[in-house]
């Protein structure tokens, strides 16, 4: 107990420093990534991050939002303020005397093979993806055995409002992967998708779906020698996904279980996966998404076993497909693919988020805009 | 992207500095609440962890554990063991250069409030909690509005494995708090509750029962001027817990709605709300769970509305009464309370965790006797 008593005591020291500041800079909100309680970081009406740490030893400290060095008073509390940064989520680390960690007052998030601090950083007029007074949907772990492997795995299930209420409606099932050096937890977290999905619903502009997170195989992608150019990448989601996962679903949720009804999407690596996993199994999805993948458009002269080249073809088998990026993002990461599918006249949507680059708040919007596509026949 | 390129690989360089060195200490292995891939910190069959860090710039570093200091070698690599550690899940940071941050290759919990490294050390014969290939259960977030205070909350339900196939049976409830400084998190992550029970329920050793966690307003208590021997140290989750949580389950899940069917249990400050709510609703509970309390006994002249002078009465309220602390700790946190009712011909269970402290190990333990008494009507 002793211990205890004294390991908590110096944590209550450190913490209550920031709340023995009673003034802050004008016009200055905590961050609502914070953790309970914590005053900073904070962020201003023209979306800049103030920072503040108390840390009379440390010789540098900077902020990767924009790598801004702190500096440090006669008192030892370091402070900075960061210039305007683009609305939405932002990971970022602390680097402390060369050491990059995160920030103690953050929540903390799976991001680039590590926990990672995060800034929500509000955009004006924007709230599809905040908690609003609607009718809450579900996430839930489910751990299953994929036979494939022979390992227990765990999925993220999102289960629409009023599924558990309704015991015979069956759903459409969106598979939805995250990117490179992140996990399952990235949607369900920082992508915000169960709020952005209960918001559409509630407004009647999305259909009741059900949504599959799993694990690509790329969480750990920043610690392997392989990059993503290589073959082989990643082992085997594919068949995990095709012979584990969906089997797995379909037997244990109240799912439609036929390709009209079942859509994959992805950002970032996960797009790339998603492009090789729908050309190989045009007979399973018929939605794709693929939101700011700089890698694995398959092309239109071979991609899709040749269905590029055939546009009727393509659009009796896929119903939507959605190709997407940040408008600061380089045409690679989406518009270079719309400019080929357009030249094809294949049907297809695309969409550039203003203002945003590869990063989360592009996402969020892609999955607002795909999710209203879904599954309209 | 560019950005986004330069940042990635600034991670990938201080993860494959890891990678790099290939030979570890004999008969250690990463510990398994590492990040995917992280080789560091490691643990021996002694239970003493190694830690690794490149930091060339840094002037000290410590690891909370003990307060082990690390020592540097001429490239600027930080190393250094711990002493043997207890068994099970432990808190930790790292100081550098006086600044307390997390450990950048172990995942993050919450708690101390704060979001903590943690290190996970296995205890030698001891599974009950580890993830093995029988039924799982579930863990779901459930959004719910609290009509008493008009804010949209969050509950973690555990729902038993089968509980979506057979859409007809009504499950017992234990209501089950976290500690100070912590939230709804603790129990469903570091606290193994998902697979304390799958395990219980796959051996017949327990009644298949939901469980709810949610948040007692003590996560931020290392942030307030309020200390727990105050009155109204936690503002009212009480009447959360009685007014809108349980009619919420009730409601929402295919719950036993009788007091013979649902408990209440916490672990050291979650105790002492457990006492608190407990002896105000003995209507409500027939469990009663208290888990290193060391605050909050009601005493026996004045508890439980004088029910603690009437031991036949009490029991024919009360089914289980369990008390339990780890032998580690002061005889406050529980063997007081033990006596106290032994004293007074109370019945009640009295378990102490063998060689563990005010940890979770403690409570894991404590949460497998707990749940394998209750509901056994």
């Amino acid at each position: 107990m002793k211990k205890i008593a004294v390991f908590m005591l110096s944590f209550f020291a450190l913490i209550s420093s920031y709340a023995q500041e009673n003034t802050f800079p004008e016009g200055t909100k905590p961050a609502s990534s914070n953790i309970a309680g914590a005053q900073y970081p904070r962020i201003d009406n023209e979306r800049k991050a103030y920072f503040r740490i108390e840390a009379p030893a440390a010789d540098s400290i900077s902020v990767s939002l924009g790598n801004v060095a702190l500096t440090k008073d006669a008192k030892g509390v370091w402070t900075g303020v960061t210039k305007p940064l683009d609305p939405g989520f932002h990971y970022y680390t602390l680097k402390i005397n060369g050491v990059n960690v995160n920030d103690p007052f953050s929540e903390t998030f799976y991001g680039a093979s590590r926990v990672m601090s995060g800034i929500e950083v509000p955009e004006d007029g924007v709230d599809f993806y905040e908690i609003k007074n609607v009718p809450h949907g579900k996430i839930e772990s489910h751990w299953y055995l994929a036979e494939s492997t022979g390992e227990t795995r765990l999925a993220y299930v999102y289960t629409p409002p009023g599924y558990d209420n309704n015991s015979t409606e069956r759903y459409p099932v969106l598979y939805l992967q995250h990117g490179m050096g992140e996990d399952r937890r990235a949607w369900a977290n920082q992508g915000r998708t169960n709020f952005i999905l209960d918001n559409l619903i509630a407004e009647g502009k999305a259909k009741p779906m059900i949504i599959v997170m799993e694990d690509g195989g790329i969480a750990q992608a920043f610690n392997s020698p392989k990059r993503p150019q290589d073959k082989n990448f990643w082992d085997g989601f594919e068949d995990i996904m095709i012979k584990d996962l969906i089997p797995n679903i379909d037997a244990n949720y109240r799912t439609l279980r036929h390709p009209k009804h079942r859509a994959i999407a992805g950002l970032s690596l996960g797009g790339t996966q998603t492009y090789q996993i729908s050309q190989a199994n045009l007979d399973t999805f018929s939605g794709i998404g693929i939101f700011s993948a700089p890698f694995g458009f398959p092309g239109v002269e071979t991609g899709y076993n040749g269905l590029l080249t055939k546009p009727d073809e393509f659009a009796k088998k896929v119903d939507v497909f959605y190709v997407s990026m940040g408008s600061k993002e380089g045409a690679r990461a989406g518009r270079g693919t719309h400019e080929a599918l357009e030249k094809a006249s294949i049907k297809h949507v695309y969409y550039e988020a203003p203002g945003t680059a590869h990063e989360f708040q592009t996402w969020r919007k892609s999955l607002h805009g795909f999710a209203q596509l879904l599954f309209q026949d």
